[in-house]
């Protein structure tokens, strides 16, 4: 398929910031609290490697970082991986719906969750919520599925 | 849906893999040959790199690269090829009944499609199939996105 002449859609941030932004977000909600050593086993990386995106994260006024305090999200941060946290579990009650196993469905959203572009999201949103008031549809999609 | 149709890759093969081989099928389809210089061009990637590329997939027994001769996709090459070739129109038919823009659309299938498993790319084949039979659902899904 060739490629469409320009494409044009705002920059985004990278996966790597996301995937660290969401886990953040988690560990505050779930602990009260995200350290470099929660973040760094949450996400099976080095501490040093967790230090370096905080900082850059923190450069980017998406949270701020004192050594010896922890972390705390700014506000553009938190919108950001509420965000984040809003598409993932989308994607996930999308894909639910289909009636997929919880851990193909969570492997597919973690890898194609930052491919995906605001329009698309809210037509997966759209879509999912009319799927949900047609239960009958879905009982043939399943039934295609398991036929196959 | 028959069962000869459904898309299996395998695990291993990367983004890039992908990217290359997608490609490759595209300019013998629509040149008749893929030179290292074509593909270079179309992945805007230099031909060291593509020649790098290429030669790992000759390797791995996906095509066979003669330097003077240009390259042809060997018979487990072009099945691969086939495939994500059709995992691509698959999405792309998906979200075009969403009423998304071409270009959204084309962006949003080139990064999510390496991300999706087998299981899910069938499920959505099997939504798509009936989504296609009704269209009443999918003018409600787009005035919800218009909406919105
Ligand atoms: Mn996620
Ligand atoms: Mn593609």
């Amino acid at each position: 398929m060739p490629a469409p002449t320009s494409i044009r859609l705002p920059a985004r941030s990278s996966a790597a910031v996301e995937d660290y932004l969401e886990r953040i977000l988690e560990l505050i909600n779930t602990k009260g609290y995200a350290r470099v050593v929660d973040i760094a086993q949450s996400l099976k990386i080095s501490q040093a490697s967790v230090t370096n995106m905080v900082q850059r994260l923190d450069a980017e006024g998406l949270l701020k970082y004192e050594k010896y305090r922890g972390l705390a999200l700014t506000t553009a941060g938190e919108a950001l991986a509420r965000n984040i946290t809003r598409r993932h579990q989308l994607l996930t009650d999308f894909l639910k719906l289909l009636g997929l196993d919880d851990d193909v469905i969570y492997h597919d959203v973690e890898g194609m969750e930052h491919h995906i572009s605001p329009p698309t999201v809210r037509a997966i949103e759209a879509l999912t919520e009319q799927l949900q008031r047609h239960p009958a549809l879905l009982v043939k999609v399943r039934k295609d599925i398991d036929e196959n």
